[in-house]
């Protein structure tokens, strides 16, 4: 794709940067900078009373970025790029949210700036997260239940499945309906694509600054992965130091069982989105029409992956590994319980993998640094955790069959 | 009340320092201070954005207590209740909750120091609020609907009202019966008392010590006060200046004008529940029959206050101002948009304030220097928002018929 090609639906400066594979560091808007003041930098957390529960001899630390209303790390993006909008002039963007992180964080930014928000909310989620709903209105975002009577694709949908619930398929299609055809709007996306990493890169980049000025080296480095903005923008600098030989780290990418794109997908091209509207993009995928099942963390249900990571982890400079959603949980509730804060389900696919490597510290008596990343807070997915309590939750980890018949409909592009 | 007729019903400790008029500071042991370590110090923020936004020559400043997973400030005295019953060697601690803050803090205390915590939550607030009892039970605390068939008292409620969906007073009531009747354990409070304003002064210490490092002069120090727990920690070493002419600040206690207790209530003793079974204190109150409107601000519907709050604002020491509870959800979004942080309806009271103080700044040109308490945030209570956003919100202000009315019931000790 070129950037006239996709200059209809995304900001000039954002297009920029996501082609740029040249320049290596981007100076932070002034504006962007003070809007970060409000939560930033988040800090760099050691857990001492986990690694005292866990009778590790292991230093863990996390990077927190919880501590805003958004509840997340999104937010350090949807400021950049609602930043960028109102720089081009433009009137408002919109975008599409499954879970709502990614929503409230843009609505938040948009609020900030006083630019029009548009959010299509997968219907299903707008019916069963009311209190998602209400905050992304406090924020000044008009919020629609997806598929709608709005866009000529949501009025198509529902002509063909009259009582549909929505997907986030669906939801993108009609958020860059709205953007293409009305002017003054473009649309924009939380995750994947490489701006989105390229502004995360700010967690990694306090959590570098925060080890170094204590003079602490870590060896394992580990964050969930979904569409990959929160790992890719953590292990950024230390990405750096190991592709230029400085300094050797592991690094973790960890993975819902029932949506295990790198553990078990292809890399190959394949289209971003489920409506195969987006453009093609080399990553881990396990095939755009692949349906993960209903994983309370939906922030990782993504069938693809950042095309930045998918190479990365192709050329074997980082692992993976795949967790099972009842053992996520289980960890949740034991840091909560040591540790004072409430995680969200996709952050604690990483506290999991963290007490994996503490606990075989105690094994092995190495005392280990480790790092990981607690993307946010787990208010809003309480449904969740009733589930848990009450031994209703299950656990999904698709068949080799299924994957198959995914992955056989990879666009032929991929020969 | 003697420390001898207290003992059945709180840990010996906390009536130590509940009874102790002549001790001016009380060291905080290390394990409590430990725990603060994940949360505290809590920040004092100055709202730019704010101030820019209201184009006020005002310097406002606000502690925000509402980083750590119960929300609020109300951690803060949760962890020393629960750390003083634990060294007594008890086995429990029982107490009520309506909103959820409270009960959710000391479930977190509970959970890290390994104490059993049984909450008896208002019916009502246990059916429309299954996300509070959630975070509760993930910090393994028991949460029983009240009233329940599990008490005398529960018992004899429901079969007075069958079908009664609880209240406040009902649940204090369930919570002391099983304090005092079950071995190893005891009842504890989250606000009112002077132990809790004790625990509460961490906040007010912090500030000062934050403005001092900076040498920043308040003027003006506002707080939202329902039992009187936040407000009073906030200004505590401000008070003492005040006390002992060493500086002069402008102190002003913010409540809801559907339960008014300083601003239209009257100083006398009173019972501090609706049960009448607790021991009389002497306060402003609207007497403990009073049934206060069902306002968001649920943190503000106590009939009383604290007694030291009461004995200072007797004597002139501070101000009181009620405000209307949708001024005060036009206020908490307008902040939410400028500020980014999504505030408690409580906290919204000392907003409104806040920014009423900032727009008279404007008018009269002072730039005066105002510290507000932001004691929690709103994510539990999007159900308020919602009702605001859709123009269904109602405002309460009791008549006087009704307020004497129950005046005239207080108890005849009064004279």
């Amino acid at each position: 794709m070129t950037a006239q090609e996709l200059s209809g639906v995304f900001c000039e400066e954002l297009i920029r940067q996501e082609l740029d594979d040249t320049t290596a560091l981007f100076p932070i808007p002034e504006q962007i900078r003070s809007f970060y003041k409000m939560y930033r930098p988040s800090p760099l957390v050691r857990a001492y009373c986990l690694e005292e529960k866990l009778q590790t001899p292991a230093k863990i630390y996390y990077k927190f970025e919880g501590n805003n209303t958004s509840g997340s790390h999104k937010l350090n993006s949807a400021i950049a790029q609602a930043y960028y909008a109102k720089m081009q002039g433009l009137k408002g963007v919109t975008t599409e949210t499954g879970a709502g992180q990614w929503g409230t964080a843009l609505s938040m930014a948009c609020a900030y700036l006083g630019l029009d928000c548009k959010v299509y909310m997968v219907k299903v989620s707008y019916e069963q997260k009311p209190f998602r709903r209400e905050v992304m209105r406090t924020y000044c975002a008009s919020v629609t239940p997806s598929p709608s009577m709005e866009t000529a694709v949501g009025r198509k949908i529902l002509a063909e499945h009259p009582g549909t619930t929505g997907s986030l398929g669906c939801a993108i299609s009609e958020a860059v309906e709205v953007a293409t055809s009305t002017p003054g709007y473009r649309y924009v996306l939380g995750s994947v694509l490489n701006q989105v990493l390229l502004h995360q890169s700010v967690i990694g980049l306090e959590a570098k600054a925060a080890l170094d000025k204590y003079g602490i080296q870590a060896d394992v480095i580990i964050g969930c992965a979904g569409g990959g903005s929160n790992l890719g923008g953590l292990i950024a600098p230390f990405m750096g130091q190991k592709l230029r030989g400085e300094a050797d780290y592991r690094i973790i990418a960890v993975e819902p069982s029932s949506c295990p794109s790198f553990t078990r997908g292809k890399y190959a091209y394949d289209f971003c989105d489920t409506g195969m509207v987006c453009p093609l993009a080399k990553m881990y995928t396990l095939g755009s029409g692949f349906i993960p099942a209903p994983n309370h963390a939906g922030g990782l249900r993504y069938h693809g992956m950042s095309s930045t990571l998918s190479q990365l982890y192709h050329d074997g400079l980082m692992e993976a590994v795949s967790v099972k959603q009842t053992d996520v949980f289980q960890a949740a509730e034991y840091f909560a319980r040591v540790e004072g804060i409430l995680p969200a389900p996709e952050s604690a696919h990483a506290i999991k993998v963290a007490m994996d490597e503490a606990i075989r510290c105690r094994e092995t008596g190495e005392a280990k640094t480790i790092v990981f990343g607690l993307t946010g807070t787990g208010y809003f997915d309480m449904v969740a955790y009733e589930k848990f309590h009450d031994g209703k939750m299950q656990d999904y980890t698709p068949s080799d069959a299924e994957l198959q018949a995914s992955l056989e409909r990879l666009p032929n592009v991929n020969g």
